[in-house]
């Protein structure tokens, strides 16, 4: 029984997010030779966005410390894309509490990127609410990224949700920060998000990861009841269990405007050889933490650490934790 | 936003096919203290019914060069098991055109097994029915395994069925052999299976692959619509891409009879090393010939080669052959 969908929706719209959730797990040192060819790769794919980083305050995170990416100055970006031909949107990501975003955004004049998104936890939503007037101000497309909305109560969400749709945010989008989520779960929030969302003429976009073996599979469920902004990953690159892959989605989206080999292209290029370097992806520490809706923290200390087949010992001090 | 549900369907029953499905990664060479622990664990964990394997024919398969798990002679289910304390069923899976279970199916009286699985393809449904009266007859429980159901049209599917409530089996399972489902699609098929087994009081069952990393999505989706015999396998352990995860089942279901704990143990201790001899799981090719609705076996071929990380490659050869 072949696909019964042949298809497809116009208005969806796919954000790579290697470089920024895939910077959680190198640090954000991604060489510039890659960072080009990823460009390169999402403009020949036909992915419509591509996050290149955080703009996060260099007072609080030590620019020797973290790579470019962490700050995705204007110049560092012109440098290594300036001179490709456009074609795919730049979007970088603010952290509430993490970013000097009142002297770091420029007016749009000045600056190559298209969007910014706004990460920020439900208590830190007031702060949010201000980063987006001013990045909208600023002339940029804006999306409001509420964080780890499975630790959030109905109540809760209902409450931020009341909040962003006043904002000029054009975009909200579901974040599963901890893989946690089942696809019944991610059904509910699309439709609340989406009940907020659409009388105000916004979007609803899904932000997945692969605790649970679910990314793929969740966005998929996204999209069905009316998600059209995508986040995905090459490879999955991200924290932890990484992302929903890149290769998954696309494989999945049947708009002629994707052109999937380029994906395969990079992943062999480039994100074999990262797995010779660092690690990411659904491991059973992963699962752990995602079954039981917390921080993948100490999974991803687990993993680095010499006792990272030793799945009993962690289950029994994480199951403790909840 | 926790999880929307806190109970359980009792009727749920869970099937363990690491050594029937995992043998196709290994030849069925596992030995016997691996056996035996396996069905420790799942005894400990609470899981209905362990596959141990096929019952194949000895003139189509070498003994010598094929594991004792293709075969599961009584002695050697008896050997391992038989001095274990009942408390999970045994089941074997017998092929159509591949078995001789015109004489390898002893009556019930003299054997261990408690049931018997034929799996067959669309085009064997004449000997499947016959298969299926046969070990009924000899006082097995019987479940109808129609392989591949991907690559039948509904129309085929729907021959197979009203055959297949005729006969005394009494499960009927949506079998993902190429991985290439997703979740709308078994949706369908679950629903199509049951409303052909509900009317004769018959259950219907899911075993799924995890070559586009929805294995555990879709057995989830086949769940929530009213399948309620579940195959998974340890550390996801089965052909290719492997099969629905265990570990990652139990953390989905409800049922206070389920100890997932000595999954993990089973993982740490048996699974793990089994990684450094053999591969299985989710990789590139997987995802490829799974969006392709194709059989797994040029992505295994590719996979045990030296050209294992030639992705473009591998998707321009087979991207031509659907």
């Amino acid at each position: 029984m072949p696909a019964p969908w042949i298809t497809y929706r116009p208005e969806l719209k796919v954000l790579d997010c290697t470089i920024r959730d895939g910077g959680l797990v190198n640090n954000h040192h991604f060489d510039d030779d890659f960072v080009r060819a990823l460009y390169q790769t999402c403009a020949a794919a036909g992915i419509d966005y591509m996050e290149i980083g955080y703009r996060n305050s260099k007072k609080i995170f030590a620019p020797g410390k973290h790579g470019k990416w962490m700050f995705c100055e204007e110049d560092d970006i012109r440098r290594i894309i300036g001179d490709e031909p456009p074609g795919v949107k730049l979007s970088v990501m603010i952290d509430a509490g993490k970013s000097d975003w009142r002297t770091d955004i420029p007016p749009k004049s000045q600056s190559i990127v298209d969007m910014v998104r706004v990460a920020f936890y439900a208590h830190q939503v007031s702060e949010a609410v201000e980063m987006i007037k001013h990045a909208a101000d600023c002339g940029y497309e804006v999306s409001a990224n509420l964080m780890a909305v499975s630790r959030n109560t109905e109540t809760e969400i209902d409450q931020v949700l009341e909040l962003l749709v006043e904002t000029p945010a054009q975009v909200l989008v579901v974040v599963d920060s901890f893989g946690s989520l089942y696809m019944e779960q991610v059904e509910l929030l699309v439709k609340k998000y989406l009940a907020f969302a659409r009388p105000k003429g916004k979007e609803v976009g899904i932000h997945t990861h692969n605790n649970q073996q679910l990314a793929f599979a969740n966005t998929i469920e996204a999209i069905i009841h009316g998600a059209s902004r995508l986040d995905a990953s090459m490879g999955g690159l991200g924290r932890g269990a990484g992302n929903c892959p890149m290769e998954l989605l696309l494989g999945f989206l049947r708009n002629p405007k994707f052109k999937i080999r380029y994906v395969y292209e990079f992943l062999e290029k480039y994100i074999e050889p990262l797995r010779q370097k660092w690690e990411w992806g659904p491991y059973p520490q992963y699962y752990i933490t995602g079954q039981l809706n917390l921080h993948p923290r100490a999974a991803i200390e687990a993993r680095s650490s010499d006792r990272k087949n030793c799945y009993v010992e962690f289950y029994d001090r994480v199951s403790t934790d909840i």
